[in-house]
């Protein structure tokens, strides 16, 4: 494909050679020739002189200072760049029909298009929407609920009852619907609450390898519309996350907390239970929240805090040592001059 | 069921109309006419104005602040409510039988009642208990034993010679015994060091979804009786874990160490190898524990500490900053009059 | 065999009785009569008045103080006592041949001496090495290819394209080659970014549990030769790992960060997207490492400094409520007597 179609295709504008052909896309460590790739934070500027790819599509930002043959210069190069990898992505092999290896449920409902896979179990009363595909070795419980256009990976659980909206994507090994952490204590040990609710899933959501997403206790755990889920993440019982937030890798949500909408969590976080996280929070990675956050605040450390306030908080414990150690110094400094100061008044009592 | 008869099962008091008609269960936030809820805790006493549900179970401390009109007071009203919780539990389909796409090896001995389904793998001179179910595309590996009265989810790994007590739940994904990580490293690499003990799960433990509990390199990695293993936690080789105890989810114990009786665990804390924490303990979550601890002690922090001096250590860092920014003040401040008291001094000398 | 015989293959000495036979291997803790056990840490010193061991491996720093009747004394003796495992590991299945309840596509290529499983979902030209072993319910997908001699357990997930070299295993329930994380977010929501790239696992990896791996956005996430990841870890689309570098459970290595060789992290670490971790880098456990780490260097903390910093600064921390204290006795006290020193110079004012 010429250079100048792609640029075409990305909304951008060449710099350079527009009649080159580009035959793929790689990272700019490794393209070669031929190759176009993308350049859109300034750490990656050093591998500039040693690129060897035909093209790079950069912002306005960059596109001065980068010195480069050929560039595209798009408004959004990362969104560019994710056009140029829909043109260039390998022939997928979309599956087809289902399976005669698979177990279905006479009452199951597979809708049109769906396809499912050897291994896969499809329990009675179960809903199987249009064009969804059931990877191998999945699980769909009793009376669960798939809506179109999913995508339902390679041994994935979904456990009765639990719903999955349109066009969603469960990666490899997510358990959704599994028990609830609820328990009745006492000195004989500690007694299994029924977990009879449900796990609902919205439409457009993407739950990440791995991730546990345990159903309510009573009611439901509920992921909203959009909300796109890394790896092995935890969500506990009656958990809700509103639409559109992003959650990075590893991190633990406690039961019955409600996290608002359009937030943005990095990795490793933890969630004390039964809190309320706003709307456009912003939680940095390993942070602890243990308390309600309102809307739009950006916290981190633990207990998590106003980022700015830890920022202020982690440079205070970098300097605190020599701090301490300088007013030790000063006051044994002090203590040397106070014997000097009481010996000066002391002299004119000796003088009399 | 009339609230009555829920009151007289759950061995409460009605207060208000026992006649009302309840037909289900749902949290004080959804909960409609015919429902019933709960209220146990302060931060939900906001709900009440909103509520709909039909009766409120709460405990003698609330109920006197609740003002609604039907209450059933308990003495421990989540106790109370798990027993409606399993009243109103949805019709299980308990699985029945071994299905014919199992795979059951010939030497396999499956007690009476016990349900093998579609696409588990049942290994060699295994033992499956009466009235245990394994669910689809679960392993259960050569000479591995499962007692009675289990449920194996889907995706369950149980590697061979495991051994897993009566009336245990592994949530799907879990694995159980896989190869402990331990090496014998030189300049050409790192050589696997055997793994050949087991994992030995004892009875009425629970094992949440996608945890991996490894084997043990020799001799075994213990779960004691009664403990509760919420989703995605780790357990390295040759941990012992008492009975009773309870760990939150995500948290990652080193190979070696031994973790008491009865301790409360809090969600992704970790744990050093090769340490001893005793009877009792409770860690708060996120915690490291990277030593010995004694019975009874409540720890936080990294390294974690006595939960209180972490307390205050944090609190002192809170306020840390605006000291040393008053004492360089005070220091300026006590710097600009040490010239003046220097000059008013100097003046008396000045005036003669 | 004869305690002799075991001497002479770990290349050790006997001390004390050579003839006495040893019929298996335990932990010092269990092991009874007839069982030869391992002492190589100063903490289990402890458990020789009590050990009931036949033969105790240990090395010369330990041979004069252990004081007990039987030892084979090593060079190295935790890696006697893994040779001592392989001569006392109990006997393997190995599964042989292609089960014919397993998925193989006809344009599959499977090597001699490679065994498929039962429920195993072996998809279109993909190659499985010489004598590798694919256990149940695992999928390789579409052109992914495992190389000679490895085991992919139970459940284990690769995903299209995907590599795996040589010896490689991948413990039950990893997942290999689910998409990278990334979008491209408007108001309208998060759009997915094609994730075109693979995973290249270079050969003698061991991959822990319910790993989590992703592909590359574009070119390729690469796990060097001779890795060891423990379970449960996450690794982010376009990462680096370079070879022979050790990763103990949990950790989360975000994308396109570049980790060197030989490097040794603890569980429960966290990284940073984008950034470069040197050779011989170790982090210490729960570390956050947010910037570029160069060679040799050791970190821990949050975000994570110079080990020896990072001690000094949780010292600091501990010592800084009392400092603070101290110095407010202090000021209340200077404050009594600073009016006393006004009060002082006061006085020759009134004197004249």
């Amino acid at each position: 494909m010429k250079l100048a179609e792609i640029a075409r295709r990305v909304g951008g504008v060449v710099s350079g050679d527009a009649a080159v052909e580009i035959t793929g896309v790689a990272p700019i460590e490794t393209a070669g020739p031929g190759e176009i790739t993308v350049l859109s934070r300034q750490r990656y500027m050093k591998w500039v002189p040693r690129a060897r790819a035909s093209a790079i599509i950069t912002g306005e930002e960059f596109a001065k200072s980068i010195k480069w043959r050929t560039l595209v210069i798009a408004k959004n190069p990362y969104e560019a760049f994710s056009v140029v990898l829909h043109l260039f992505t390998p022939e997928e092999r979309i599956p087809k029909g289902v399976s005669n290896r698979a177990h279905i449920a006479p009452t199951a409902r597979i809708e049109d298009g769906a396809a499912i896979m050897a291994g896969a179990f499809i329990d009675a009363e179960t809903f199987i929407g249009r064009n969804t595909i059931v990877y191998p070795n999945a699980f769909i419980g009793y009376r669960a609920k798939v809506g179109a256009e999913c995508r339902i990976y390679a041994s994935v659980t979904i456990r009765e009852r639990c719903q999955i909206g349109d066009r969603c994507i469960i990666h490899p090994g997510a358990v959704i619907g599994a028990d609830g952490f609820g328990f009745n204590s006492d000195a004989q040990g500690h007694h299994k609450v029924p977990q009879i609710g449900r796990v609902v899933i919205e439409e457009d959501v993407e739950i990440g390898a791995n991730c546990t997403i345990d159903r309510g206790t009573v009611g439901d755990t509920v992921i909203g519309r959009g909300v796109k889920l890394d790896n092995l993440i935890q969500v506990g019982h009656n958990v809700r996350i509103g639409e559109f937030t992003v959650i990075a890798a590893q991190t633990g949500i406690s039961g019955s907390t409600k996290i608002g909408e359009w937030a943005q969590i990095g990795g490793q976080a933890g969630f004390a239970g039964h809190i309320i996280v706003g709307n456009r929070v912003k939680v940095v990675g390993q942070s602890g929240v243990i308390g309600d956050v309102g809307d739009d605040e950006t916290i981190a450390g633990y207990p998590a805090v106003d980022r700015m306030r830890w920022l202020r908080n982690t440079a205070s414990l970098e300097r605190v040592g020599d701090f301490m150690r300088e007013q030790r110094a000063s006051e044994r400094d002090r203590g040397r001059k106070l014997p000097d100061n009481r010996q000066a008044p002391a002299k004119p009592e000796k003088k009399p």
